[in-house]
């Protein structure tokens, strides 16, 4: 295979984690350094060898790393820490706020062409490989609709929402397909269906002591915009069970495009995920996509890239001869 | 959206005749011709309009078609039409010998980067879409098992098989995945596991006047390579329930692939089909990649390609910036 795929991490939370988990299991890229805005002794990575280094000093490592994976968030992170290190480094992010892709992608293409370096926005897997799947199954039957259904799933607003409520003392909201939404549409009946429609809301809540639970029930279930539009159903669980059945982060979701072909023949695409770990799924989507923006930049094709425009042969350590042979 | 893609169909059988109803499906294109080597007035095409010409004449049509779809058999049509037609056009087909892709690839490749034409072999989604998930699953998460299972649908080699034994007048074989497999595999415990073990055969026979049908089911369920290693159905139906019920191809199938990442979560990325037409669904996968091959080809990427090769917003009638807005 050559040489390594030298690859740095920007932002060390639970994606930057999941990151450095996901380098150890390819044996083409090896882990140059990690960066924070933290004090360097204060991260925590896996390996005790990892370099950790402030963020600040990142820029004297231009020579020694092929790709920076940025695991920053898109709020607050990302709009800056993508075109800075576009203008350094070929990079890789999941910028995910769906409304401002657009306005994100212009930036990072314009420094990214200027600098001669790769830059892949918005991976992971929505956006990322559901978006993959909605293009391309409304690509091949035009003549059909396209569902996502979102789940089973840590919500992190939501949990949040939960929070708030007087009485709380912690919680976490699952996210869960309706099972009649999903096989309605497996069916080819082609349903509209709003959103409340296909997910209902699932809170595990611990209450604090002598609080009223009727009324923490009924008020998460009231909450505009986060609950009263579902079908939600509240728990009341001990602190110690909170801790240990609901500190895990699983997600998921499906995506299916129901469409008709010639006289009116049903025909059914289906792409899932069931993620015991949404932030290390995610992180082994980046770090494959990070193989990708080191060939490409390889071959000159340089500036802001999407899931679009990457053929999925780039994703493999794997030869074009060899996934031929073995994988088509 | 400029200028119409112009299509012509190279065999007209069920995979022939679902792309003219797939390319009706794109209003990006439009049919030219459809070329067969029968003589044009027996070629029965769904729009009469339509021309049919023979396939001698192909060659004077080059200035007139962009991308030729082959819709011949892999074992004895492509072979041949591959490299001819790849001299002269851009071209797009289904070749599905897994073993003898390599060299296919090697033959067309040739001849296409001698001419300056794109040529995307071996699209559909048994070779196609199952080998880009197969693939993408595999490198995002490289711990991990792959598992395929074809079914519900009908095989014509099975179906043969039945028809030659003796005393029966027709019948039909349908490849079912075994639930029992499915469920063991997505419960992420990466069980090994044969074809036989993934598969269930059901059969829908019907019988000569006066034969012995346990003799037919006998030798069905004992019959080498086809059956003998399968959990086996045999029914017997009437010849009117045979044509009633069991004319359709469906066809279908499952790809998932079960990782695990970090400390040992579990991961499963799952893609599948529910096909009530396998010829049309063929079809529009082709017919999406025919939009590939003309634009690769206006981009000077030339030469033999495969689904690996292709970036999925290729496919897509809308422009890469309104993909990013609306579908990523």
């Amino acid at each position: 295979m050559g040489k390594q795929i030298r690859i740095g991490i920007v932002g060390y939370g639970n994606l930057g984690r999941g990151v450095e988990a996901a380098i150890k299991q390819n044996s083409d890229m090896e882990l140059v350094a990690v960066f924070s805005r933290r004090s360097p002794e204060s991260v925590n990575v896996i390996d005790k060898n990892v370099k950790v280094i402030h963020i600040s000093e990142a820029e004297r490592y231009q020579a020694d790393i092929d790709v920076m994976i940025l695991c920053g968030g898109s709020a607050r992170d990302l709009p800056e820490q993508g075109p800075a290190f576009a203008r350094l480094f070929n990079t890789v992010d999941s910028f995910d706020t769906h409304a401002k892709i657009p306005a994100y992608y212009e930036l990072v293409n314009e420094v990214a062409n200027m600098s001669g370096k790769t830059s892949i926005i918005s991976v992971g897997w929505d956006p990322g490989l559901f978006s993959i799947n909605r293009m391309m199954s409304a690509s091949i039957l035009p003549k059909g609709e396209t569902y996502t259904f979102w789940g089973k799933g840590l919500s992190q607003g939501h949990s949040d929402a939960i929070r708030r409520v007087e009485g709380v003392k912690g919680g976490v909201q699952y996210t869960i397909p309706s099972e009649t939404a999903i096989d309605r549409v497996r069916s080819g009946e082609n349903p509209s269906l709003s959103t409340s429609e296909k997910h209902k809301r699932e809170c595990y809540v611990v209450a604090e002591e002598g609080a009223d639970k009727a009324k923490i029930e009924r008020d998460i279930k009231t909450m505009p915009n986060y609950f009263a539009d579902y079908e939600t159903t509240v728990h009341f669980i001990t602190e110690s069970e909170l801790k240990e059945n609901h500190s895990k982060m699983p997600h998921g979701g499906f995506v299916i495009h129901s469409g008709t072909t010639g006289e009116g023949n049903n025909q059914i695409i289906e792409f899932s995920l069931k993620l015991n770990s949404n932030p290390e799924f995610t992180a082994s989507v980046l770090t494959a996509y990070a193989r990708a923006a080191y060939r490409l930049n390889k071959e000159g094709q340089t500036g802001a890239k999407t899931v679009f425009d990457i053929a999925p042969g780039y994703l493999s350590p794997k030869s074009a001869a060899d996934l031929r042979r073995d994988l088509l």
